[in-house]
């Protein structure tokens, strides 16, 4: 049969294109930005806005308000936003709730105003339903801000596995109003803080440089634009008058890292990313520990034990790795945990990446403060001792 | 504060790839295709290889010899394969059999085999986990050679509304063996029959010939190289000698028309679309009357009750809607339903569908046998009248 060997190809592009666009109180009545995107001429249907529940409790009657004022016609979902509710189920109610809005392909994206976790799960459901409509994006604590705000990615937690299933899919839009982080509590600054100590790490000494001298004052005022009293830098600084200025530079140089680095591989084409670091061993030992630690705060463990890695290998010289802590410490994240002084657990950890980089370790190290280089040949020994360098952090009592 | 408007553009192109590839006896132990995309060496990791119940029973031993013969560690996965088992449970239960086997991102891609039911379900487990690993697929049915094997499109049913959730995520190959066809149910040749009258009704006047002439004996032939006995083609013409050469074509044009049609538009950014033909009131009468109606013959009612307002419109005869009927019949697809004679039903399903494309109707109907055109201003008048008319078809005890 001469045509068995038939065979056809099929070739195609599809360009993305979305937008992180700052700004300034989103719920204020006479900001047209959070509906910019919305057509709500003569479809008839209702738009869906989805808020996490704390965002209900505290700017509920606002958005409320604001919806009205612009006679919206809307449902109004809460959900939940812990790393633990992160499932499948969730997407699938949030997908009902497109259902019953009668969502339309492309006029009327839902709204999606909350934490990471409800954002992603947010992102999934819009990625699935009728395969992907666009949806609009309102980040509300500092890790959205900084590290959601540019991903394109979605997901929800399965089987104990962090982000195993999800999409890429971006939203349209991304809109960042960093007056959000005044109600937001220490602990999530915090959380945020583990992802911009990462990109500083690999990639900005100058940001580096800002989290040491300014990082605990940003946290102690939350990012807005009145000084904190009496708010001391880390380092023995001076006093710190930490103003918009070095706010808007810190979180607009985190953002800005983030797209460098995502561009040019969105889909994770290539499986050596710099800023998969700090999240190498992490994504099994956070699981493992929910909901103990924060995903930032894993994210720290890791840089840190990452660190010991690139001391080992003669990268990093120790005063670097001292920086590196007493940085991390200064920004009140964890530079101690018993499952990265566990080398089994670690290993696991690490056997589990090495499948999602197909195969390759693809380590992301530290070459110096700010940049990263990779490794592929991490040793169980090295990773042993660098679990050991770790445990001498420990609090004298859990030692 | 000035840097409120701050703004950050992500801009990417996502370059896609994808092969439909004939090849004969797939499971011959010396034809290489199957496993020609993994990649065995020094994973370590078990294959795991999907098949619906089906071809299970009919090809397991040969598969698993296959399997073995080439020393493969595989994992054998059956699926349901029916339209009402097309639910994210199962999507759910594919992506834990890829933990369980511990699956790479690119390296051993899954293998499905089956129908096309099975087919969308491995492709959303696919597209999901690990946010997209590659995957192979092997149609089984003719629906699955002709109509899934080129759409880059996966999908399940929900809250019931067909494909409501799914993806755009083409596997790395597809895989067409014909000789699959031999033990496909004759009920299974007209559902994919379906499809293949709906592609000649709107792009191909001679494929629609070829079915005229040849249709019902290609069917009781089973697409095989083989005359069948005694077939008889319809309209009268000679006792059909059917040799691989008509099937070859048929199966051939139908492909290629699919690749045409959908290449330029993958991602479906352009909501007008000449393969929804059949597709615009069937979607959710289909699902209404499972599990009576196979996909291919909702199509083929949907292509008839069209084909009834395009005569209306002027752009048919009554003669080319009477061959439109004749070669239906001849194929054995049915041209009377209560749900297409029911104004009600049509127009709900009619505004979903609307809502699906964004608000427009982008009505795809017969320009001529063998082309197509749109219309945004069907009226509930004229689906009454094509409903009427379509009514006159029902068999006399059903009137």
């Amino acid at each position: 049969m001469t045509s068995s060997s038939a065979k056809w190809e099929v070739r195609a592009e599809l360009p993305i294109h979305y937008e992180i666009e700052e700004t300034l109180d989103l719920l204020s009545v006479d900001n047209p930005t959070l509906l910019g995107s919305v057509d709500r001429a003569g479809t008839g249907a209702t738009q869906l806005v989805l808020v996490d529940t704390t965002i209900d409790r505290l700017y509920g009657d606002r958005l409320r308000a604001y919806l009205e004022y612009h006679r919206v016609r809307y449902h109004l979902m809460p959900l939940p936003s812990a790393e633990e509710q992160k499932t499948i189920d969730l997407v699938l109610a949030v997908a009902s709730a497109m259902n019953e809005v009668k969502a339309f392909r492309v006029r009327n994206p839902p709204i999606a105003i909350g934490g990471g976790v409800m954002l992603d799960i947010v992102g999934l459901a819009a990625s699935l339903y009728r395969r992907g409509i666009p949806y609009i994006r309102v980040p509300t604590t500092l890790l959205g801000l900084v590290d959601v705000s540019v991903a394109a990615k979605t997901g929800v937690n399965f089987e104990g596995f962090r982000n195993r299933l999800g999409s890429y899919s971006p939203p349209l839009r991304t809109l960042i109003d960093r007056s959000f982080l005044a109600t937001l509590p220490r602990r999530q600054l915090r959380n945020g803080m583990g992802e911009i100590f990462k990109m500083a790490l690999i990639k900005d000494v100058r940001l580096f440089g800002l989290l040491e001298r300014y990082g605990a004052a940003l946290i102690e005022g939350r990012f807005q634009d009145a000084a904190p009293p009496g708010g001391t830098a880390a380092g023995g600084g001076p006093p710190a008058r930490v103003g918009s200025n070095v706010a808007d530079e810190v979180i607009g140089r985190a953002i800005q890292g983030m797209v460098e680095e995502l561009q040019p591989n969105l889909w994770e084409k290539k499986l050596e990313r710099s800023v998969d670091y700090g999240h190498s061993f992490s994504p099994l030992l956070e699981m493992r520990a929910l909901p103990e630690l924060y995903h930032g705060e894993a994210v720290a463990l890791d840089c840190v034990f990452s660190a010991f890695l690139a001391e080992h290998r003669g990268f990093l010289e120790p005063e670097d790795v001292h920086r590196v802590v007493a940085c991390a410490r200064s920004l009140g994240l964890p530079v101690w945990h018993p499952l990265f002084c566990d080398p089994d657990a670690l290993g696991e950890a690490l056997a589990d990446t090495v499948r999602h980089r197909n195969g390759d370790q693809n380590l992301p190290v530290m070459a110096a403060i700010g940049s990263a280089r990779f490794l592929n040949d991490v040793t169980p020994a090295e990773i042993e001792a660098a679990a050991a360098a770790m445990a001498e952090l420990a609090p004298v009592g859990a030692r």
